[in-house]
């Protein structure tokens, strides 16, 4: 069966050690969808309207907790990113707000985590900014779109 | 239209005024569900026998993360948490873990981002654990189920 | 002469020890200027058109940095602050960007220091984001407008 | 008209994406002036007596506050500092503590940001020791005194 | 026999429900002993001297490592300290730098962890700072010398 | 005398500029023992049965304490930590239970200070979980076994 890589013989867990790994670019893409009434997500988008300023604010804090990434997940690695960014589209429609994250860095090891750390805090912060208006708002998902660099190549999320 | 707590009169992003508001006791149940293979949720539930750390991981890092949510989300008011916790359950066939997070104080603004966060990041750090493999693995969903305390009093998730 | 409360008798730094103080309502409020080529203000006015993020990025950081000034400041005790703000104000003609911010709690010491870091922050990160277009932008003045609660009653700038 | 380099095409703050710059030495020097009363320097410069520790704290928080830099201002790289500096100078009869800063690199992107944010939050530490014994004291400047490395070549503050 | 608190019903580890106690003063004293070759220890003493700042750093390190202790011990709760203090003694002949700590807070739970993070980080703070001129100095001990305040009174250790 | 490396001239602290030192592989691995009654290490190793978290909460505290040792000891470098790792050996009847840490990168300076803080976060996180079943409970050393890489070369704890 496969081993988890972030526990050793006896089940521990571990950070893996990344030392013998070679530099070399990363680059990873995220996503996270927020669900919500169409009038919320009217809000959202008038709020991103002249001063506005609700997208501009998840933006930031994704941008933020991406370089924060291995305070809060455990086994991550400290690395120094090259860019980040987030990208938030309103469908006001269908109730989706969109946070897609790209993360790079030039390191020993990959930049997934940090893509969906970030994914992930735009997304809480988008719904902080709704939650007074509309009870039940749900992160409907956080995927990884894109992975490439390292010995594994290139990834892309299929269909 | 309703608008937006955390937008003034321009549409410029703000805290939320707390200082008028009663201290009461405030709690918040969220979850946050990580889809995968059976045979990865295997490795999860097996990696949570003897010795094994990967659900206590994520649990921690959920506490902890709780703990920051004034730092991750910008809006927020920083609060001091009387209890939080993260109960994780593995359903292996499913290939479902399911992160459920309780946070609790008395103070006069409520937790609701506190479970949120401490689900996400819960949930980030299963995915972690997980991604050595399993490529793709998704968080499905991060949700309130329940939130009390305050003027709006107690809310249930519906259906 | 005047002694420094943050010395002990043998000066020492230290802890203003504040636990026999009462709780009360505290506010403060302080401005940071930054001083630039009025065509440099320009841009960061038209940063501030639609989708433009420059204005709403500092207040951002700010905000941020006023929820961690015990972190920065060694001596300062930390506080749940109920409110901050931070309102940007562009004179492209005399070239300068002004940053007021709003700092309230109620607790057992004030939140001078919270509104001033939150003030330096955001004049640092306007500063930042203009580098690129000028050299030499200078933070011209940080300094308290206002100061109310506790002991000492209301404080007011002159002139 | 100079463009903003922490805007995109459509007005939205972004990181710079520094992963094709080359890695060369960068150092940044920067320098704040608190302005206070003659006595209060006084105080402060006497502080700085045996055993007294005003000017040590003073630079101890600016040394700290460079290494989380990234942290407080959204879009800057984080990067590992080889040497940052904070010296002190107080000038009693002119009622002035300046705070010199000098921040070293080698990486993709300066070390600006570092010195400033040093220099800013030892300069409000100072004014944290100071303001128990005089209102309304003044962070009067904070300014990039020199810059090296990278494309750019060395500026240097005139006048 | 004996239950640890932070362990639920199954074994799961989990933060205390500070929820119902009562809101008390509470304080707490700790200690760390660093011992090293008695010309190192010289070196310290010196270090205090005019302008020397060894000690200083090592108790700024120690006041501010409590106010984080919430960040650093998984199950802790986070609380506003009203005060902390660190006293460092060197005892030159017997080559012994000793670390007193004393927190003090007004809350629903002790301030034991704070107290003893303080006095290990400003222990680990002058290993730091002797490291270059002795190899394997060690932190002989970190103890609790005395707390007081909540249901438990207070309690001194003895001989 | 020997000089210590942490103070300059006029024994003002400051970091090491590290800048002309050689990247090359570090490691130094550190010990953290934990004194307790044999019921209260029964208790721990108890905790560390099927679904028990004790020694994972230690674990994970050491390994996320590492990654911040340059915001706590305040002249230490930031630098990116290529292994951290955290064994822990409970001796049920000596009352003893024993953190060994390793850290590993590749950088132009040491890693003692993140082994010793891993150590200490790991030591005071096991003391948290067993206070509330016995008072008094010591650290009773924290020390470094083993260092290398850098021009000192391989040292090793005698004894």
């Amino acid at each position: 069966m496969a081993e988890l890589t972030h526990l050793d013989d006896e089940g521990r867990a571990r950070m893996v050690d990344v030392g013998a790994k070679a530099v070399t670019d990363r680059r990873a893409v995220a996503r996270a969808t927020v669900r919500m009434a169409p009038t919320t997500a009217a809000a959202v988008r008038d709020g991103n309207a002249p001063k506005g300023d609700v997208i501009a604010v998840a933006r930031i804090a994704g941008i933020q907790a991406a370089k924060r990434t291995s305070e809060l997940i455990p086994l991550c690695h400290g690395l120094p990113l090259s860019f980040v960014d987030v990208v938030a589209e309103v469908d006001v429609e269908a109730g989706i707000v969109t946070l897609t994250t790209d993360a790079r860095t030039s390191a020993q090891t990959g930049v997934e985590m940090e893509a969906l750390t970030a994914a992930s805090v735009a997304a809480l912060t988008v719904y902080d900014m709704v939650k007074g208006i509309e009870k039940g708002v749900e992160i409907a998902e956080v995927v990884l779109l894109e992975k490439s660099g390292g010995r594994s190549g290139t990834w892309r999320r299929g269909g």
